[in-house]
């Protein structure tokens, strides 16, 4: 017996289909292009709502957001950035190092809101569904949650800039993190005006994308197919 | 001065915003409504290029997609299926592990094609841009690339289904994939005509969706703060 939930999908427009699309392709990771403006109440949920619909294993939905618009909580966050900063950029070597000095990889103080995306180790209790075989899916879903914010926020007029050079125990200390919540993302949001066209460290020639066919095979792992150019 | 790259973001109209949120809250993890009508080239194209243009850190874009349509491959993957999946229900105890063993988990087989999205952890050299101080990131890039494949399918009438129930070791062995590269995502793929309406799970009387507000915190976690609601 088919549950009464199961409705017909519905078919996407094409104009529906092309927005999706603009959405994803035009999305970018923000640092420099931040606008002081705030983030209106009603913009913010619908993003968040967004984070919320994410897929989870078992329905288990480990997530937190933490907003963060005080002032000293983003000083102390910054402040332990500029330290793991100074760490990541001597682990480069030659002119790779001088390069990376000169890329500014955050917005924390310029952006209005910073969003710490937490995943819940415990969330849905000692056996999960979908979790027993791989225990890092919880941390899988909470990054879904994060990309549909991040497309969210650019369908509504906000850029995002995740930061990911950050020690965990400071963002534990900081934020106040219980042991078994892991912080997943550290995000940037405020509204912007101009994106870049192409991924910034592209744009900044640090490294370039790599065609499409190069990350496909057929059946088995290195095995080319002809992707269909469609 | 700015680069070139840099451009006017352009605003979303209300109709494109509307179609963005359409995907992210009408997609749904699929296991039993696949059609069996192969996925046209065209389409699998635009798929997979919404995946490829996934945030990943450092531009390192870790993630390969096998496409698995070959019938014997995707016969190994659903017998490993039924192992770990017992395996699974016997974690549950009482009426929990008899539920647990009437829902249907996968679509392996009806599904027309399987894609099984891997993360390289040798990806970009040994020093990644974004991955000095949390080494999973490379993975979380990977996520990123199957949620914009997940939300990218939903707007080509196509569902989309995570399989987690693997040992990572039978899809090494299948897969033939080596010891640096993860298994990060094994997803079925079909044409669908109707999709729940809310979580499966949820629909199954699993589990409930938890109300957003529960999900947010202020500048510290624990610190519960007014959501605003639009």
């Amino acid at each position: 017996m088919r549950p009464e939930a199961l409705k017909p999908a519905g078919e996407f427009s094409e104009a529906e289909r092309d927005a999706v699309y603009r959405a994803i392709h035009e999305r970018r990771d923000v640092r420099s292009e931040f606008l002081p403006d705030a983030i209106s109440d009603s913009v913010l949920t619908r993003i968040l709502a967004a984070a919320h619909a994410a897929p989870s294993v078992g329905l288990s939905q480990p997530w937190n957001f933490i907003l963060i618009r005080d002032k000293g909580v983003r000083a102390a966050i910054r402040a332990a950035f500029e330290r793991a900063n100074a760490e990541a950029q001597a682990l480069f070597e030659g002119p790779r190092q001088a390069q990376y000095g000169k890329l500014k990889l955050q917005g924390i103080l310029e952006a209005p809101l910073n969003i710490c995306v937490t995943c819940d180790r415990r969330r849905g209790g000692p056996v999960v569904l979908g979790r027993t075989h791989d225990n890092d899916t919880d941390l899988y879903s909470t990054v879904c949650a994060v990309q549909n914010l991040w497309l969210a926020a650019r369908a509504e007029g906000v850029g995002v800039g995740w930061v990911s050079i950050l020690h965990q125990s400071d963002l534990r200390r900081i934020l106040g993190l219980p042991d078994h919540v892991t912080p997943v993302a550290y995000l940037c949001l405020g509204k912007v005006r101009d994106l870049f066209d192409r991924p910034e460290l592209e744009a900044r020639g640090w490294d370039r994308r790599r065609a499409l066919g190069s990350a496909v095979f057929q059946d088995q792992w290195g095995v080319s197919g002809s992707l269909p150019e469609g």
